[in-house]
């Protein structure tokens, strides 16, 4: 059911970066479960993960390993998150990334895990062994939309991008992939972003634009406010571009992260329109606020409210409930009689109340798209923020009351 | 559908209060839709209004009536909420008011309106004169459960509670009727109570007794998270009783005050029971935490999840779902290793991962019921909170998806 969403366009590979998969049978059959990405000596590396307190243990040793080594190998399973699973969890991703770094040929601490999947249920390591020499075997540089593919769990479609930016005559490229859409199903969890480039850019200038690139992209997306135990992403910078970005004065800073923020929007996006259930991609638009935060809140009450989602799952020009959500959304002396709403820009409500001009016929015309973009001016102040969710429909009830089995 | 709720039984009459009601022909056809309270001179009023910034014509228009007068009318509409209205809702609801003053022989503002319905449509007040006109002639003591059926919307049973207390060798009564989950489809809105008791309080004390009874009955449920713009809950003291409670070291002060947070407790209970589309009635009881706000904040978050609540619905023991959304409520320095997850009585999960003794079977037999208990147990504190809440439903999209016409 995704939502406007089309297989990626060809994904360039990265020099520095190989990929392998393969199927260990992890939970599914008959397909890739298993990735394993080697990057070049001199590679370094940079990741965000979930704030969830019941974080995952590939998480907790993802998060360990960082700190202490320049990453070779990203080990990435679908179909068991291995999370809430206590020491024995912990243990069961150490002896995981002990198997890949004995036959990779690094430390221990050079192989970052990633899980997703099932929440609760033991890993099950003994699969792993023979899923990491085939996927070692399968090694190769343009294996970007098979790594897409092994890391989907209830994707619909597999989701990736590139870019290529010039800095001082080179050719720098960035390609991502990436899986999930909240908390996905039953017992699926969830984002995992995985993003190569050339330029080569020191740990902490990677964290930072990596950071930065997360505002407007994966921090600006909500399917159902679940943030998941599991979320990661991750940056592979390998400098095989001869491009060293040094600090953020450097020429190219700006651009690579512009390039980077524009590829993580791409990917959060495609997310969103592969999101449980979605027959609506929708983007809240909330101006006029005091600041960034605030209007964050708005934008994400609205998006997080049930019954703005069903309305628009019935592309229902239900208007009351936005302005409702809006009003709930708990920031400081709020103003309702100034605050002004468009639908795909159809001026719905002036100054709190229903526009003079509106008809539920132009608002019905409005909502019938599957494009949905919901504009709230607060007329008080000069900041904005934009939010992108989808709506909530009987296929997303279905799939998560599902059982599991 | 509601979930083990029946018929009230019967509602005692509050000496100095009478009730009459009529079809005005508002929104619906062939019922009931406009009730008058009228209240005896000396009658003391106090209410708790929505927080939401959209709030309605009348709850601004009642807020500032019991700020000049004592109550001698409470006029309450159904089918429209005269919400999202601006100017020209509050001349409306001013007139309905004016109506009714002139006809019950006092002030305008000794007269509350309150209204719940349809969001966004002008109130046809032409409608109101003679439905005022047969309430007035209508006017009774005993007439609490008509009044209930009266104040509906889509809920499927009307609901009241009435308390007996001894002080001083009087018996002091207390009836209450509410309406309301949530905010309970398309356009509806929502949550209104009112409380009748012949104990005599002052106004300061009568609002310090209905806020406390809040905290743990209306204050403490969700259906959806949607802070509705009409909610409001009303307490009326005529003092028919003799009694007079002159401040909270009175005697009979406390009992006075346990009796109504036991009725709104019942009435609060009654609306999630009631509530769309459900078919569990879930507690959500948060202990080990190191304050009352703290153990709410994990509680809501727990009753919010989108996620637990299709495993609710689903019968489905999906503990993962429900540390996940501990994990992420925001506490700080939550160590998910000392939480202790049960479900009606079976522990499910010990110092943050799966119980050794837990098993599949015994999850789904607890899940089985249809009240079900969630204790998570922070480990980290003396303080508890106790939320109510229901699962998402299939039922709950269809309601909500429906089109308002």
């Amino acid at each position: 059911m995704a939502v406007g969403l089309q297989l990626p366009a060809p994904l360039l590979p990265i020099d520095g970066l190989r990929l392998g998969v393969a199927a260990a049978g992890i939970r599914y059959r008959s397909r890739n479960d298993l990735l394993v990405i080697e990057a070049a000596s001199g590679t370094r590396g940079a990741a965000v993960f979930t704030k969830n307190a019941f974080c995952a243990a590939p998480v907790q040793l993802a998060r360990r390993h960082l700190g202490i080594a320049a990453p070779r190998f990203l080990l990435v399973n679908a179909g068991n998150a291995n999370a809430g699973t206590g020491a024995a969890g912990l243990a069961a991703a150490q002896e995981t990334c002990r198997l890949l770094a004995e036959r990779g040929g690094c430390a221990v601490d050079a192989v970052l895990p990633f899980s997703t999947g099932v929440i609760g249920e033991p890993l099950p390591v003994d699969r792993f062994a023979d899923g990491i020499e085939s996927a070692l075997a399968d090694l190769r540089k343009d294996a970007w939309l098979d790594a897409a593919h092994t890391i989907m769990t209830t994707d619909t479609l597999p989701k990736g991008g590139s870019r290529q930016i010039e800095i001082d005559g080179h050719t720098v490229t960035l390609t991502g992939i990436a899986k999930g859409a909240g908390m996905i199903r039953p017992d699926m969890a969830t984002l995992l972003v995985f993003i190569g480039t050339d330029a080569g850019l020191p740990e902490a200038l990677l964290g930072k634009v990596l950071h930065a690139a997360m505002a407007e992209s994966f921090n600006s997306i909500t399917v159902d406010g679940d943030t998941s135990t599991n979320d990661a992403c991750t940056l592979l910078a390998t400098g095989a571009s001869g491009i060293e970005i040094v600090d953020a004065d450097s020429p190219g800073y700006a651009a690579f992260a512009a390039a980077l923020a524009d590829l993580c929007q791409q990917l959060a996006q495609a997310v969103i329109r592969d999101g449980e259930g979605a027959t609506k991609f929708v983007t809240v638009d909330v101006v006029g606020a005091r600041s960034k935060d605030e209007a964050r809140q708005v934008g994400f009450t609205v998006a997080h409210s049930p019954l703005v989602k069903t309305a628009l799952f019935a592309s229902d020009p239900n208007w009351g409930r936005i302005l409702a959500a809006v009003g709930r959304s708990g920031i400081p002396d709020l103003d309702a009689a100034r605050v002004d709403l468009d639908i795909n820009g159809v001026r719905i409500a002036t100054a709190g109340g229903r526009d003079p001009a509106y008809t539920e016929a132009r608002g019905q015309a409005a909502l019938a798209e599957s494009d949905i973009v919901i504009r709230i001016d607060l007329s008080r102040g000069d900041a904005s923020a934009r939010i992108w969710t989808n709506d909530l429909s009987h296929e997303y009830v279905r799939i998560n009351a599902d059982y599991r089995s």
